[in-house]
């Protein structure tokens, strides 16, 4: 049934972004980043709600593919845990679609928020969709941002294989995607400075085209006028299997292979 | 059992706004939404509070009723569902009233607190009861203000599909009602700026009617003096649908019909 | 084995007053309450700590005494759950004298902090310890703050009851005592600008009388010179009553009287 | 399996790092403490991204090493609840090599940023990697955070000891690292003012000696000169045994000592 599992990633990529970017969008709208906040939100609604739209669109694709909903962590799982690598292709193809049509949603129902806050459709509002090294802001190079992808999505996939690893501790009682979507928020807050937190190739391409598409020259380019947007698509592919390699080798090797219950943490053994 | 599944309506609906309006009434008391927060709330306390009043609602009245505590939730699910036509109106009505009377309690424990920050009841505080195209600031005309509501209720509808589908992987452990005042939070965050996410028509017209008969002349209309107060009735209504529609033709058709054990997310298959 | 129970009910209620007035002394010590937050925490991490000090202090106390940590819970469980009428009086005793002895930790671990926001132990500090009408700040009567505690305490008596209702849709998983907090959080946003949210007798005297003994001297009145100190424990007495009886009419008699699994929400029936 | 516990402890430490470290450096970086927040985060994010990372390094380390990630809470469970004194130096020597581990990585990937925000590497923003008595800020002097952090650490090991006691009421479902990682958020927001809530050696001691060999020069002494650094190892190692001996005697004791289905809370008895 890979069509259910196409159809699954796109839907739960789309919901990440229909909020992911939302809430960009609305804090945009609703004042000014780099004014005090008290309008629609600031720093800490964008890091809830995209980890909260990490937690529906997993809970919205998991039972039929999954829920990988990044190409970074579909890739890893085909390198590291038996995932088809006849399917990474489609997989990657469905979230970055769905990510392309969550942010089109986005686009058009801000239109006039967008229109009012950034008449020109430049750098301005240009984040709400895709990302830049620095947020724009900080003295952070091509090279720095790309590091940060790599240590930042290392982060995400090694968490997500430790709380997805039913050989460990993973939570029960469905509601790993509820510690999935916190894996997330935790990353917003701390490490989203040097390249805002993409860790996520769909969730950049996507929105990116479609705000190229929608009247942001400058989509595919760095507040340095370089080339940029394939920094968030290899730095998340070489940072998810550099994570995955680490939860082997820290972690995986050493736990027992049959399914044992798990003892209450912390406790001795 | 009608009469209990009414009272389980009214009784989790009031709750909702207890707490809904109750937070936007604190806001506005202990500041200025305008201004800086520090006070006694600001946008984030807004949206953790109305979303947690969405779970407190759900958990009084799961058990006798389902907890729609909205009449979009009950028309989609009447559509999509088999939840029985017959009781959609008396739910509604329910649903309502509840909304109505947990809007007076905070009008009344309000007084002094309204009547310091506002003492005309004008548009300033009559955003603490009902919505406003693009709450009262943004440039967001009615049509507008309709789309967000189709699109942001499409969203709520869709998502309490996915998470209450046992077929799906639904939250166990009753902590249903936990994700779902989740959902609520991140709309809130990412789907607030247009039109305040109203998203229920029972949460808008009680507390509207509430303010109305206690002093706010103008609550049926917008900043621009047009009849409003159809909008966050007809839009949830048209969104609910739309949500259930691209739930079912995405995810429920492809889900297993049978309920097996939920694999741990995200898994290869 | 009463000394167990009264020994849980000690500890669980130091441990709610150890973060709530912790969490406000913090704030006082680190910034200013009506300047912009950004130092050590504002309204939110004053609403987030007392809820999560609840969550604590029930996982604490729930295995020996059924962590009620509030006198006025302890007399609405006596009234309508058949708790014994003998163990009232050593219940609220034991949570009295464990909200004393947590304040007196907070007061100790912030003498310099105290000391340097507030030398001459005013009104400007004397609110991390006990309540005031309208925090006081705010217009409020000691007539609207009584109102507000009648309330305010009743939709947590009411909620208490809906979420550890094991014929509704109690939380399982030994998650009840996470979801009691969020309740505190939910107040604390929409429900304490009137009165600051004293809803329980033991949380507000108990402080009240740690910070009288070291040095407050006006910790028995409020801002217009009156005696105040019995609004919090009146109030909040009260106010439980009517919660728990609300919840009896609304929801408790419709409920089937035999434990049946719950259907997950909202479903239709 | 000494080295598959230990590689635990260190992986489980490091992630506590890169988010503890990670979000203050972020928060830094984005704008200053002392202003009003708005660019990357502030109080309120950096309480929730460290609570949030005790969480995660929890669910990474549970199942192999039982997730101790603090030589306080390791010490404790050595004289309290049988664990080798053996493996107590073990693991505390993993411990802090992870946390200096996580602590270079942060240093390493906000090289730019903390070199924009803070050129000369000083106090400034040397509480990026390890803590000073009152922030740096207040007026606490050495004996004072050494109080604190005693307190601090045993409300840390009294919860840890409640939640994680099955004989109590732990939360099942594999969600206690969750309900772990929220005591560090509240710790955060309220026990933070006085000395930064280190209330674990390793997270420190780890930090510390990786600021200092990449340029902070002033990380062994605090504000005053002297030198701090045995402050956050002694003041946790002391409170954690302080807490454990609570948890004993107030409620440990208490509790029947085989393991029953515990209640729902709260209920009489």
């Amino acid at each position: 049934m890979l069509l259910g599992e196409l159809c699954a990633e796109f839907a739960g990529t789309m919901v990440l972004i229909l909020f992911g970017c939302g809430v960009v969008a609305q804090v945009v709208a609703g004042g000014d980043l780099t004014k005090p906040p008290g309008a629609l939100g600031a720093h800490d609604s964008i890091a809830w709600a995209w980890g909260l739209g990490v937690t529906f669109g997993v809970y919205v694709a998991a039972r039929l593919s999954g829920a990988h909903i990044n190409p970074a962590v579909t890739l890893s799982l085909a390198a590291f845990k038996g995932f088809p690598w006849s399917k990474v292709l489609p997989y990657t193809v469905a979230q970055t679609v769905g990510a392309f049509a969550g942010a089109l949603l986005v686009r058009w129902n801000y239109t006039e928020a967008l229109g009012h806050a950034d008449p020109g459709h430049t750098f301005k509002t240009q984040f709400v969709f895709s990302t830049l090294p620095g947020n724009g802001v900080l003295p952070v190079s091509e090279w720095g941002a790309l590091r940060d992808q790599i240590i930042g999505t290392a982060i995400l996939v090694l968490l997500i294989f430790a709380v997805t690893d039913v050989l460990n501790s993973a939570p029960k009682a469905n509601l790993g995607p509820f510690v999935i979507g916190l894996i997330v928020v935790a990353i917003g807050m701390a490490w989203g400075a040097d390249a805002g937190y993409a860790i996520n190739p769909a969730r950049d391409f996507g929105p990116r085209l479609a705000s190229y598409l929608t009247g942001y020259r400058s989509a595919w380019r760095d507040q340095y006028g370089d080339l940029y947007f394939w920094v968030p698509i290899v730095g998340p592919l070489v940072g998810g299997l550099v994570g995955a390699a680490l939860y082997q080798a820290l972690i995986s090797r050493f736990l027992p292979t049959a399914e044992t219950e798990v003892g209450r943490t912390p406790t001795p053994e």
